[in-house]
Protein backbone atom coordinates (compact mmCIF):
# COMPACT_ATOMS: atom_id res chain seq x y z
CA UNK A 1 0.00 0.00 0.00
CA UNK A 2 1.74 3.73 -0.65
CA UNK A 3 1.69 6.25 1.78
CA UNK A 4 -1.70 7.66 0.10
CA UNK A 5 -3.49 5.11 0.34
CA UNK A 6 -2.69 3.65 3.97
CA UNK A 7 -3.59 7.02 5.10
CA UNK A 8 -6.70 6.96 3.68
CA UNK A 9 -7.42 3.61 4.87
CA UNK A 10 -6.84 4.88 8.29
CA UNK A 11 -8.88 8.00 7.35
CA UNK A 12 -11.55 6.22 6.37
CA UNK A 13 -11.11 3.75 9.51
CA UNK A 14 -11.17 5.89 11.85
CA UNK A 15 -14.52 7.51 10.56
CA UNK A 16 -16.13 4.22 10.42
CA UNK A 17 -15.03 4.10 14.07
CA UNK A 18 -16.15 7.63 14.91
CA UNK A 19 -19.76 7.39 13.69
CA UNK A 20 -19.90 3.31 15.44
CA UNK A 21 -19.17 4.92 18.79
CA UNK A 22 -21.82 8.38 18.19
CA UNK A 23 -24.49 5.77 16.81
CA UNK A 24 -23.54 3.73 20.23
CA UNK A 25 -23.19 6.57 22.67
CA UNK A 26 -26.68 8.07 20.97
CA UNK A 27 -28.73 4.83 22.07
CA UNK A 28 -26.85 4.53 25.36
CA UNK A 29 -27.70 7.60 26.58
CA UNK A 30 -31.51 8.52 27.85
CA UNK A 31 -33.13 10.63 24.93
CA UNK A 32 -33.37 14.38 25.72
CA UNK A 33 -37.11 14.18 25.97
CA UNK A 34 -37.03 11.50 28.70
CA UNK A 35 -37.10 12.72 32.60
CA UNK A 36 -35.19 14.56 33.92
CA UNK A 37 -34.86 15.98 30.54
CA UNK A 38 -33.19 19.20 31.15
CA UNK A 39 -30.42 16.17 32.77
CA UNK A 40 -31.01 14.22 30.15
CA UNK A 41 -30.52 16.91 27.29
CA UNK A 42 -27.01 17.99 29.03
CA UNK A 43 -25.51 14.90 29.53
CA UNK A 44 -26.35 14.65 25.79
CA UNK A 45 -24.53 18.34 25.00
CA UNK A 46 -21.61 17.13 27.22
CA UNK A 47 -21.21 14.00 25.06
CA UNK A 48 -22.48 14.00 21.32
CA UNK A 49 -21.20 15.38 18.32
CA UNK A 50 -17.59 15.98 19.59
CA UNK A 51 -13.93 14.95 20.31
CA UNK A 52 -11.83 12.56 18.04
CA UNK A 53 -12.54 9.88 20.40
CA UNK A 54 -9.24 8.98 20.95
CA UNK A 55 -9.95 6.60 23.65
CA UNK A 56 -12.15 4.87 21.81
CA UNK A 57 -10.34 4.62 18.88
CA UNK A 58 -7.24 2.74 20.80
CA UNK A 59 -10.14 0.70 22.45
CA UNK A 60 -11.60 -0.72 18.66
CA UNK A 61 -7.88 -0.85 18.09
CA UNK A 62 -6.65 -2.63 21.06
CA UNK A 63 -10.17 -4.70 20.43
CA UNK A 64 -9.33 -5.96 16.24
CA UNK A 65 -5.69 -7.19 17.98
CA UNK A 66 -7.34 -9.29 19.91
CA UNK A 67 -9.99 -10.57 17.79
CA UNK A 68 -12.70 -9.24 20.31
CA UNK A 69 -16.32 -9.24 18.83
CA UNK A 70 -16.70 -5.69 17.89
CA UNK A 71 -20.28 -5.01 19.43
CA UNK A 72 -18.06 -5.66 22.95
CA UNK A 73 -15.84 -2.87 21.69
CA UNK A 74 -18.12 -0.54 21.50
CA UNK A 75 -19.80 -0.89 24.72
CA UNK A 76 -16.13 -0.13 26.39
CA UNK A 77 -15.46 2.56 23.74
CA UNK A 78 -18.37 4.99 24.76
CA UNK A 79 -18.04 3.78 29.12
CA UNK A 80 -14.53 5.39 28.37
CA UNK A 81 -15.78 8.55 26.73
CA UNK A 82 -18.35 8.97 29.00
CA UNK A 83 -15.94 8.76 31.75
CA UNK A 84 -13.82 11.30 29.40
CA UNK A 85 -16.87 13.40 28.93
CA UNK A 86 -17.74 13.69 32.79
CA UNK A 87 -13.98 14.66 33.36
CA UNK A 88 -14.01 17.12 30.91
CA UNK A 89 -17.34 18.72 31.83
CA UNK A 90 -16.40 19.18 35.49
CA UNK A 91 -13.09 20.35 34.84
CA UNK A 92 -14.05 23.13 33.09
CA UNK A 93 -16.49 24.56 35.59
CA UNK A 94 -15.55 27.92 37.75
CA UNK A 95 -13.87 26.18 40.59
CA UNK A 96 -11.87 24.44 38.90
CA UNK A 97 -10.11 25.61 35.33
CA UNK A 98 -12.79 27.74 34.68
CA UNK A 99 -13.04 27.49 30.53
CA UNK A 100 -15.87 28.55 28.47
CA UNK A 101 -14.57 26.48 25.08
CA UNK A 102 -14.98 22.96 24.70
CA UNK A 103 -14.92 21.33 21.50
CA UNK A 104 -16.14 24.08 19.52
CA UNK A 105 -18.98 24.68 21.95
CA UNK A 106 -19.44 26.62 24.95
CA UNK A 107 -18.93 24.83 28.23
CA UNK A 108 -21.64 22.71 29.64
CA UNK A 109 -21.83 24.81 32.61
CA UNK A 110 -21.94 28.52 30.30
CA UNK A 111 -24.37 26.79 28.13
CA UNK A 112 -26.95 25.09 31.17
CA UNK A 113 -25.70 26.04 34.32
CA UNK A 114 -23.02 24.92 37.50
CA UNK A 115 -25.53 23.07 39.16
CA UNK A 116 -26.85 20.71 36.06
CA UNK A 117 -22.70 20.38 35.51
CA UNK A 118 -22.07 19.06 38.38
CA UNK A 119 -24.79 16.58 37.80
CA UNK A 120 -24.14 15.86 34.04
CA UNK A 121 -20.52 15.14 35.16
CA UNK A 122 -21.86 12.42 37.90
CA UNK A 123 -24.49 11.25 35.95
CA UNK A 124 -22.33 10.64 33.00
CA UNK A 125 -19.26 8.79 35.33
CA UNK A 126 -22.44 6.60 37.17
CA UNK A 127 -23.67 5.44 33.45
CA UNK A 128 -19.95 4.29 32.13
CA UNK A 129 -20.27 1.72 35.14
CA UNK A 130 -23.99 1.07 34.33
CA UNK A 131 -23.22 0.29 29.97
CA UNK A 132 -20.14 -1.77 31.53
CA UNK A 133 -22.01 -4.12 34.29
CA UNK A 134 -25.25 -4.60 32.26
CA UNK A 135 -23.96 -6.17 28.65
CA UNK A 136 -21.62 -9.21 28.24
CA UNK A 137 -18.28 -8.41 28.02
CA UNK A 138 -15.75 -11.50 28.36
CA UNK A 139 -16.79 -15.25 28.35
CA UNK A 140 -15.22 -15.14 31.24
CA UNK A 141 -17.71 -13.40 34.74
CA UNK A 142 -14.53 -13.08 36.81
CA UNK A 143 -12.65 -11.18 33.84
CA UNK A 144 -15.74 -9.06 33.28
CA UNK A 145 -15.64 -7.91 36.69
CA UNK A 146 -11.74 -7.52 36.29
CA UNK A 147 -12.99 -4.66 33.81
CA UNK A 148 -15.38 -2.72 35.99
CA UNK A 149 -12.58 -2.76 38.54
CA UNK A 150 -9.70 -1.41 36.13
CA UNK A 151 -12.14 1.14 34.95
CA UNK A 152 -13.02 2.20 38.38
CA UNK A 153 -9.24 2.45 39.56
CA UNK A 154 -8.07 4.32 36.52
CA UNK A 155 -10.49 7.13 36.91
CA UNK A 156 -10.66 7.05 40.77
CA UNK A 157 -8.61 8.98 43.55
CA UNK A 158 -5.06 7.25 42.41
CA UNK A 159 -5.67 7.71 38.79
CA UNK A 160 -7.34 10.10 36.56
CA UNK A 161 -9.50 12.14 39.66
CA UNK A 162 -5.96 11.63 41.38
CA UNK A 163 -3.73 13.17 38.47
CA UNK A 164 -6.23 16.08 38.45
CA UNK A 165 -5.99 17.06 42.09
CA UNK A 166 -1.97 16.78 41.69
CA UNK A 167 -2.78 19.26 39.35
CA UNK A 168 -4.73 21.53 41.05
CA UNK A 169 -1.76 21.47 43.65
CA UNK A 170 0.91 22.41 41.50
CA UNK A 171 -0.35 25.41 39.68
CA UNK A 172 2.23 27.82 39.81
CA UNK A 173 4.53 25.88 40.57
CA UNK A 174 7.54 24.22 38.45
CA UNK A 175 7.63 20.85 38.69
CA UNK A 176 10.11 18.01 37.40
CA UNK A 177 9.84 16.00 34.21
CA UNK A 178 9.56 13.47 36.75
CA UNK A 179 6.85 14.99 39.07
CA UNK A 180 5.03 16.05 35.96
CA UNK A 181 4.63 11.87 34.98
CA UNK A 182 3.74 11.36 38.13
CA UNK A 183 0.54 13.93 37.39
CA UNK A 184 -0.07 12.94 33.86
CA UNK A 185 0.05 9.05 34.07
CA UNK A 186 -2.38 8.93 36.64
CA UNK A 187 -4.79 12.45 35.13
CA UNK A 188 -4.92 11.00 31.42
CA UNK A 189 -2.74 8.35 31.24
CA UNK A 190 -4.27 5.96 33.45
CA UNK A 191 -7.99 6.25 31.26
CA UNK A 192 -6.23 5.71 28.04
CA UNK A 193 -4.60 2.92 29.49
CA UNK A 194 -8.01 2.25 30.63
CA UNK A 195 -9.53 2.36 26.85
CA UNK A 196 -6.54 -0.35 25.67
CA UNK A 197 -6.73 -2.70 28.42
CA UNK A 198 -10.41 -2.93 27.90
CA UNK A 199 -10.99 -3.10 24.36
CA UNK A 200 -7.97 -5.71 24.56
CA UNK A 201 -9.99 -7.52 27.37
CA UNK A 202 -13.22 -7.95 25.20
CA UNK A 203 -11.30 -10.28 22.96
CA UNK A 204 -9.80 -12.17 26.02
CA UNK A 205 -6.42 -11.41 28.67
CA UNK A 206 -4.61 -8.47 28.14
CA UNK A 207 -1.01 -8.89 26.81
CA UNK A 208 1.54 -7.24 28.75
CA UNK A 209 3.22 -5.66 25.95
CA UNK A 210 -0.22 -3.72 24.89
CA UNK A 211 0.29 -2.39 28.54
CA UNK A 212 3.32 -0.81 27.78
CA UNK A 213 2.26 0.73 24.41
CA UNK A 214 -0.27 1.86 26.52
CA UNK A 215 1.66 3.96 29.07
CA UNK A 216 3.50 5.45 26.29
CA UNK A 217 0.71 6.77 24.12
CA UNK A 218 -0.90 8.18 27.06
CA UNK A 219 2.30 9.70 28.36
CA UNK A 220 2.64 11.03 24.26
CA UNK A 221 -0.53 12.44 24.25
CA UNK A 222 -0.33 14.76 26.82
CA UNK A 223 3.03 15.76 25.75
CA UNK A 224 1.30 17.12 22.57
CA UNK A 225 -1.40 18.06 24.60
CA UNK A 226 0.66 20.28 26.40
CA UNK A 227 2.97 21.18 23.00
CA UNK A 228 -0.25 22.17 21.10
CA UNK A 229 -2.01 24.38 24.26
CA UNK A 230 1.20 26.46 23.61
CA UNK A 231 2.02 26.33 19.67
CA UNK A 232 -1.89 26.40 18.55
CA UNK A 233 -4.67 28.53 18.16
CA UNK A 234 -8.02 28.23 20.10
CA UNK A 235 -9.85 27.95 16.24
CA UNK A 236 -8.04 24.64 15.39
CA UNK A 237 -8.38 23.40 18.89
CA UNK A 238 -11.91 23.75 19.91
CA UNK A 239 -10.96 24.89 22.98
CA UNK A 240 -8.97 27.62 25.15
CA UNK A 241 -5.17 27.85 23.51
CA UNK A 242 -2.86 28.85 25.56
CA UNK A 243 -4.52 28.72 29.19
CA UNK A 244 -1.62 26.20 30.77
CA UNK A 245 0.80 29.46 31.18
CA UNK A 246 -1.50 31.70 31.32
CA UNK A 247 -2.97 29.66 34.52
CA UNK A 248 0.94 29.08 35.75
CA UNK A 249 -0.14 25.15 34.93
CA UNK A 250 3.69 23.12 34.74
CA UNK A 251 3.69 21.50 31.24
CA UNK A 252 5.91 19.55 29.27
CA UNK A 253 6.65 22.61 27.22
CA UNK A 254 7.23 24.83 30.67
CA UNK A 255 9.86 21.89 32.17
CA UNK A 256 11.24 20.99 29.05
CA UNK A 257 11.44 23.43 26.29
CA UNK A 258 8.81 23.20 22.24
CA UNK A 259 11.68 21.61 20.68
CA UNK A 260 12.84 18.87 23.89
CA UNK A 261 9.21 18.65 24.40
CA UNK A 262 8.44 17.18 21.12
CA UNK A 263 11.39 15.31 20.56
CA UNK A 264 10.20 13.77 23.93
CA UNK A 265 7.04 12.85 22.22
CA UNK A 266 8.70 11.60 19.11
CA UNK A 267 10.91 9.35 21.82
CA UNK A 268 7.47 7.80 22.98
CA UNK A 269 5.70 6.75 19.94
CA UNK A 270 9.07 4.98 18.63
CA UNK A 271 8.43 3.14 22.23
CA UNK A 272 4.96 2.74 21.37
CA UNK A 273 5.85 0.99 17.97
CA UNK A 274 8.54 -1.20 19.89
CA UNK A 275 5.96 -2.35 22.63
CA UNK A 276 3.81 -3.21 19.26
CA UNK A 277 6.64 -5.20 17.34
CA UNK A 278 5.69 -8.39 18.65
CA UNK A 279 2.04 -8.48 17.07
CA UNK A 280 3.36 -7.86 13.80
CA UNK A 281 -0.02 -6.68 11.00
CA UNK A 282 -2.80 -7.33 13.98
CA UNK A 283 -0.90 -3.86 15.21
CA UNK A 284 -1.71 -1.98 12.32
CA UNK A 285 -4.34 0.44 14.05
CA UNK A 286 -2.70 0.46 16.93
CA UNK A 287 0.98 1.86 14.86
CA UNK A 288 -1.42 4.37 12.83
CA UNK A 289 -3.16 5.74 16.14
CA UNK A 290 0.40 6.07 18.03
CA UNK A 291 1.30 8.48 14.76
CA UNK A 292 -1.67 10.17 15.08
CA UNK A 293 -1.19 10.82 18.61
CA UNK A 294 1.80 12.46 18.10
CA UNK A 295 1.63 13.73 14.61
CA UNK A 296 -2.06 15.80 15.25
CA UNK A 297 -2.30 19.18 14.80
CA UNK A 298 -5.65 19.61 16.89
CA UNK B 1 -38.23 -9.20 76.06
CA UNK B 2 -39.86 -6.16 77.68
CA UNK B 3 -39.74 -2.89 75.57
CA UNK B 4 -36.65 -1.24 77.50
CA UNK B 5 -34.91 -4.55 77.12
CA UNK B 6 -35.70 -4.88 73.20
CA UNK B 7 -34.60 -1.27 72.94
CA UNK B 8 -31.22 -1.70 74.30
CA UNK B 9 -30.64 -4.90 72.53
CA UNK B 10 -31.65 -2.52 69.45
CA UNK B 11 -28.67 0.31 70.72
CA UNK B 12 -26.27 -2.06 70.87
CA UNK B 13 -26.78 -3.90 67.27
CA UNK B 14 -27.07 -0.28 66.00
CA UNK B 15 -23.80 0.61 67.69
CA UNK B 16 -21.82 -2.51 66.89
CA UNK B 17 -22.88 -2.18 62.78
CA UNK B 18 -21.59 1.41 63.00
CA UNK B 19 -18.49 0.59 64.54
CA UNK B 20 -17.76 -1.99 62.01
CA UNK B 21 -19.01 0.68 58.94
CA UNK B 22 -16.68 2.83 60.33
CA UNK B 23 -13.72 0.02 60.49
CA UNK B 24 -14.70 -1.10 57.16
CA UNK B 25 -14.69 2.73 55.75
CA UNK B 26 -11.23 3.42 57.35
CA UNK B 27 -9.78 0.17 56.02
CA UNK B 28 -11.22 1.13 52.73
CA UNK B 29 -10.61 4.74 52.16
CA UNK B 30 -7.34 5.50 51.06
CA UNK B 31 -4.72 6.45 54.11
CA UNK B 32 -4.66 10.34 54.39
CA UNK B 33 -1.00 10.47 53.81
CA UNK B 34 -1.01 8.42 50.69
CA UNK B 35 -0.48 10.94 47.34
CA UNK B 36 -2.73 12.45 46.56
CA UNK B 37 -2.68 13.76 50.20
CA UNK B 38 -5.04 16.32 50.19
CA UNK B 39 -7.52 14.86 48.05
CA UNK B 40 -7.13 11.63 50.32
CA UNK B 41 -7.42 13.35 53.48
CA UNK B 42 -10.93 15.33 52.14
CA UNK B 43 -11.89 11.75 51.17
CA UNK B 44 -12.26 10.62 54.59
CA UNK B 45 -13.12 13.65 56.14
CA UNK B 46 -16.07 13.13 53.90
CA UNK B 47 -16.89 9.54 54.90
CA UNK B 48 -16.03 8.85 58.08
CA UNK B 49 -16.88 10.03 61.59
CA UNK B 50 -20.58 11.15 61.34
CA UNK B 51 -23.64 10.05 60.06
CA UNK B 52 -26.07 7.61 61.54
CA UNK B 53 -25.33 5.37 58.87
CA UNK B 54 -28.77 4.70 57.84
CA UNK B 55 -28.02 3.26 54.50
CA UNK B 56 -25.75 0.73 55.73
CA UNK B 57 -27.74 0.04 59.13
CA UNK B 58 -30.36 -1.64 56.63
CA UNK B 59 -27.63 -2.93 54.81
CA UNK B 60 -26.41 -5.35 57.82
CA UNK B 61 -30.11 -5.95 58.16
CA UNK B 62 -31.52 -6.69 54.95
CA UNK B 63 -28.28 -9.01 55.06
CA UNK B 64 -29.36 -10.86 58.63
CA UNK B 65 -32.79 -11.92 56.90
CA UNK B 66 -31.05 -13.07 54.04
CA UNK B 67 -28.48 -14.80 55.82
CA UNK B 68 -25.67 -13.24 53.99
CA UNK B 69 -22.62 -13.54 55.40
CA UNK B 70 -21.29 -10.01 56.90
CA UNK B 71 -18.02 -9.65 55.91
CA UNK B 72 -19.60 -9.21 52.08
CA UNK B 73 -22.66 -7.20 53.66
CA UNK B 74 -19.66 -4.49 54.92
CA UNK B 75 -18.81 -4.39 51.68
CA UNK B 76 -21.91 -3.35 49.76
CA UNK B 77 -22.66 -1.22 53.08
CA UNK B 78 -19.56 1.17 52.93
CA UNK B 79 -20.26 1.81 48.92
CA UNK B 80 -23.62 2.64 49.42
CA UNK B 81 -22.28 5.04 52.20
CA UNK B 82 -19.65 6.59 49.81
CA UNK B 83 -22.25 7.37 47.28
CA UNK B 84 -24.03 8.92 49.95
CA UNK B 85 -21.36 10.73 51.33
CA UNK B 86 -20.26 12.09 47.57
CA UNK B 87 -23.72 13.42 47.48
CA UNK B 88 -23.82 15.61 50.47
CA UNK B 89 -20.47 16.77 49.30
CA UNK B 90 -21.91 17.97 46.37
CA UNK B 91 -25.34 18.74 46.85
CA UNK B 92 -23.34 20.91 49.75
CA UNK B 93 -21.40 23.13 47.08
CA UNK B 94 -22.57 26.63 46.39
CA UNK B 95 -23.91 25.55 42.75
CA UNK B 96 -26.15 23.95 44.80
CA UNK B 97 -27.61 24.10 48.15
CA UNK B 98 -24.60 26.69 49.32
CA UNK B 99 -24.73 24.68 52.91
CA UNK B 100 -21.86 25.42 55.80
CA UNK B 101 -22.66 22.69 57.92
CA UNK B 102 -23.20 18.95 57.64
CA UNK B 103 -22.97 16.57 60.51
CA UNK B 104 -22.45 19.49 62.71
CA UNK B 105 -19.34 20.20 61.20
CA UNK B 106 -17.73 22.41 58.09
CA UNK B 107 -19.07 20.90 54.43
CA UNK B 108 -16.08 19.86 52.68
CA UNK B 109 -15.85 23.08 50.32
CA UNK B 110 -15.13 25.06 53.33
CA UNK B 111 -12.88 23.10 55.16
CA UNK B 112 -10.82 22.62 51.87
CA UNK B 113 -12.82 24.14 48.79
CA UNK B 114 -14.75 24.27 46.05
CA UNK B 115 -12.47 22.02 43.53
CA UNK B 116 -10.95 19.50 46.25
CA UNK B 117 -14.79 18.94 46.97
CA UNK B 118 -15.90 18.18 43.07
CA UNK B 119 -13.27 15.70 43.24
CA UNK B 120 -13.91 14.16 46.49
CA UNK B 121 -17.75 13.78 45.43
CA UNK B 122 -16.21 11.83 41.90
CA UNK B 123 -13.60 9.76 43.56
CA UNK B 124 -16.33 8.62 46.65
CA UNK B 125 -18.53 7.42 43.81
CA UNK B 126 -15.48 5.71 42.08
CA UNK B 127 -14.69 3.85 44.99
CA UNK B 128 -17.64 2.98 45.46
CA UNK B 129 -18.14 0.99 42.63
CA UNK B 130 -14.61 0.02 42.46
CA UNK B 131 -15.21 -1.29 46.45
CA UNK B 132 -18.26 -3.46 44.73
CA UNK B 133 -16.12 -5.17 42.10
CA UNK B 134 -13.33 -6.78 43.90
CA UNK B 135 -14.35 -8.10 46.63
CA UNK B 136 -16.48 -11.26 46.03
CA UNK B 137 -20.35 -10.86 46.99
CA UNK B 138 -22.27 -13.18 45.60
CA UNK B 139 -21.24 -17.35 44.58
CA UNK B 140 -23.56 -16.33 41.31
CA UNK B 141 -21.04 -14.22 39.05
CA UNK B 142 -24.22 -13.26 37.53
CA UNK B 143 -26.05 -11.57 40.37
CA UNK B 144 -22.64 -9.81 41.67
CA UNK B 145 -22.53 -7.95 38.15
CA UNK B 146 -26.17 -7.41 38.73
CA UNK B 147 -25.28 -5.80 42.08
CA UNK B 148 -23.04 -3.32 40.63
CA UNK B 149 -25.81 -2.36 37.41
CA UNK B 150 -27.99 -1.93 40.49
CA UNK B 151 -26.22 0.62 42.75
CA UNK B 152 -25.46 2.08 38.96
CA UNK B 153 -28.99 2.50 38.10
CA UNK B 154 -30.01 3.62 41.75
CA UNK B 155 -27.25 6.63 41.79
CA UNK B 156 -27.57 7.65 38.11
CA UNK B 157 -29.50 10.49 36.26
CA UNK B 158 -32.97 8.33 36.89
CA UNK B 159 -31.82 7.41 40.31
CA UNK B 160 -29.97 9.92 42.67
CA UNK B 161 -28.63 12.11 40.26
CA UNK B 162 -32.08 12.67 38.59
CA UNK B 163 -33.82 13.10 41.52
CA UNK B 164 -31.43 15.61 42.71
CA UNK B 165 -32.25 17.38 39.21
CA UNK B 166 -36.07 17.22 39.59
CA UNK B 167 -35.09 19.03 42.76
CA UNK B 168 -32.92 21.88 41.40
CA UNK B 169 -36.17 22.25 39.03
CA UNK B 170 -38.86 22.49 41.71
CA UNK B 171 -36.85 24.94 43.52
CA UNK B 172 -39.70 28.02 44.15
CA UNK B 173 -42.29 25.50 42.52
CA UNK B 174 -45.28 24.32 44.73
CA UNK B 175 -45.56 20.36 43.69
CA UNK B 176 -48.35 18.04 44.53
CA UNK B 177 -47.99 14.83 47.06
CA UNK B 178 -47.35 12.71 43.81
CA UNK B 179 -45.25 15.02 42.09
CA UNK B 180 -42.60 14.49 45.35
CA UNK B 181 -43.10 11.26 45.84
CA UNK B 182 -41.50 11.19 42.33
CA UNK B 183 -38.71 13.01 43.39
CA UNK B 184 -38.09 11.48 46.06
CA UNK B 185 -38.50 8.06 44.88
CA UNK B 186 -35.41 9.10 43.04
CA UNK B 187 -33.42 11.51 45.68
CA UNK B 188 -33.21 9.52 48.56
CA UNK B 189 -35.11 6.68 47.73
CA UNK B 190 -33.03 4.45 45.20
CA UNK B 191 -30.02 4.89 47.35
CA UNK B 192 -32.11 3.36 50.20
CA UNK B 193 -33.93 0.97 48.14
CA UNK B 194 -30.22 -0.35 46.58
CA UNK B 195 -28.92 -0.39 49.97
CA UNK B 196 -31.23 -3.16 51.48
CA UNK B 197 -31.53 -4.83 48.08
CA UNK B 198 -27.80 -4.83 47.84
CA UNK B 199 -27.72 -6.10 51.78
CA UNK B 200 -29.92 -8.87 50.71
CA UNK B 201 -28.42 -10.13 47.71
CA UNK B 202 -25.04 -11.03 49.91
CA UNK B 203 -27.35 -13.68 50.53
CA UNK B 204 -28.98 -14.43 47.89
CA UNK B 205 -31.71 -13.37 44.98
CA UNK B 206 -34.13 -9.94 46.83
CA UNK B 207 -37.55 -11.60 47.96
CA UNK B 208 -39.80 -9.16 46.36
CA UNK B 209 -41.34 -8.03 49.39
CA UNK B 210 -38.56 -6.45 50.76
CA UNK B 211 -38.16 -4.36 47.63
CA UNK B 212 -41.82 -3.21 48.84
CA UNK B 213 -40.63 -2.10 52.06
CA UNK B 214 -37.61 -0.68 50.93
CA UNK B 215 -39.86 1.65 49.31
CA UNK B 216 -41.74 2.87 52.02
CA UNK B 217 -39.11 2.87 54.15
CA UNK B 218 -37.37 5.06 51.72
CA UNK B 219 -40.46 7.53 51.15
CA UNK B 220 -40.89 7.93 54.84
CA UNK B 221 -36.98 8.68 55.30
CA UNK B 222 -38.04 11.73 53.04
CA UNK B 223 -41.45 12.66 54.99
CA UNK B 224 -39.34 12.77 58.58
CA UNK B 225 -36.45 14.68 57.05
CA UNK B 226 -38.55 17.21 55.26
CA UNK B 227 -40.49 17.37 59.30
CA UNK B 228 -37.48 17.58 61.13
CA UNK B 229 -35.82 20.45 58.59
CA UNK B 230 -39.10 22.35 59.88
CA UNK B 231 -39.42 21.54 63.69
CA UNK B 232 -35.56 20.75 64.63
CA UNK B 233 -32.89 22.57 65.56
CA UNK B 234 -29.84 23.18 63.93
CA UNK B 235 -27.93 21.83 66.91
CA UNK B 236 -30.36 18.62 67.15
CA UNK B 237 -30.12 17.80 63.66
CA UNK B 238 -26.20 19.30 62.94
CA UNK B 239 -27.21 20.73 59.41
CA UNK B 240 -28.76 23.64 58.65
CA UNK B 241 -32.54 23.51 60.16
CA UNK B 242 -35.37 25.22 58.37
CA UNK B 243 -33.52 25.35 54.95
CA UNK B 244 -36.17 23.94 52.77
CA UNK B 245 -38.87 26.55 53.73
CA UNK B 246 -35.89 29.47 53.40
CA UNK B 247 -34.76 27.89 49.87
CA UNK B 248 -38.28 28.02 48.73
CA UNK B 249 -38.13 23.37 48.36
CA UNK B 250 -41.04 21.89 47.70
CA UNK B 251 -41.52 19.55 50.76
CA UNK B 252 -43.80 16.90 52.14
CA UNK B 253 -44.51 19.67 55.06
CA UNK B 254 -44.95 22.27 51.96
CA UNK B 255 -47.51 20.21 50.59
CA UNK B 256 -49.45 18.32 53.22
CA UNK B 257 -48.73 20.45 56.77
CA UNK B 258 -46.85 19.38 59.24
CA UNK B 259 -49.89 16.98 60.46
CA UNK B 260 -50.41 15.38 57.71
CA UNK B 261 -46.84 14.58 56.79
CA UNK B 262 -46.40 12.94 60.57
CA UNK B 263 -49.34 10.81 59.56
CA UNK B 264 -48.40 9.69 56.12
CA UNK B 265 -44.76 8.94 57.57
CA UNK B 266 -46.86 6.94 60.10
CA UNK B 267 -48.14 5.33 57.59
CA UNK B 268 -45.42 4.50 55.58
CA UNK B 269 -44.36 2.59 58.44
CA UNK B 270 -47.14 0.96 58.98
CA UNK B 271 -46.92 -0.08 54.80
CA UNK B 272 -43.20 -1.07 55.63
CA UNK B 273 -44.16 -3.33 58.70
CA UNK B 274 -46.95 -5.23 56.47
CA UNK B 275 -43.96 -5.71 53.83
CA UNK B 276 -41.95 -7.56 56.26
CA UNK B 277 -45.11 -10.01 57.82
CA UNK B 278 -43.92 -12.78 55.49
CA UNK B 279 -40.70 -13.21 57.07
CA UNK B 280 -41.47 -13.30 61.41
CA UNK B 281 -38.79 -12.88 63.41
CA UNK B 282 -36.12 -12.55 61.25
CA UNK B 283 -36.78 -9.18 60.28
CA UNK B 284 -36.53 -7.78 63.36
CA UNK B 285 -33.82 -5.47 62.33
CA UNK B 286 -36.05 -4.21 59.80
CA UNK B 287 -38.75 -3.62 61.62
CA UNK B 288 -36.84 -1.75 64.12
CA UNK B 289 -34.83 0.39 61.74
CA UNK B 290 -38.44 1.38 60.13
CA UNK B 291 -39.76 2.31 63.71
CA UNK B 292 -36.03 4.06 63.98
CA UNK B 293 -36.62 6.08 60.59
CA UNK B 294 -39.52 7.20 61.33
CA UNK B 295 -39.59 8.08 64.85
CA UNK B 296 -35.96 9.37 65.39
CA UNK B 297 -35.89 13.00 66.26
CA UNK B 298 -32.14 14.24 64.52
Amino acid sequence: MTAIAADADFAAWMSSVQARVEATLERSLPGARQAPARLHAAMRYATLGGGKRVRPLLAFAAGELAGADSSRVEVVACAVEMIHAYSLVHDDMPCMDNDVLRRGKPTLHVEYDEATALLVGDALQTLAFQLIAERRLSDDPAAHMEMVRLLAVACGSRGMAGGQAIDLEATGKALSQAELEHMHVRKTGALISAAVKLGAMCGGPCPPALEQYAHRIGLAFQVVDDVLDAEASTATLGKTAGKDSRQGKPTYVSALGGARARAYAEELRRDAHQALAQFGADALRLRQLADFIVLRKF
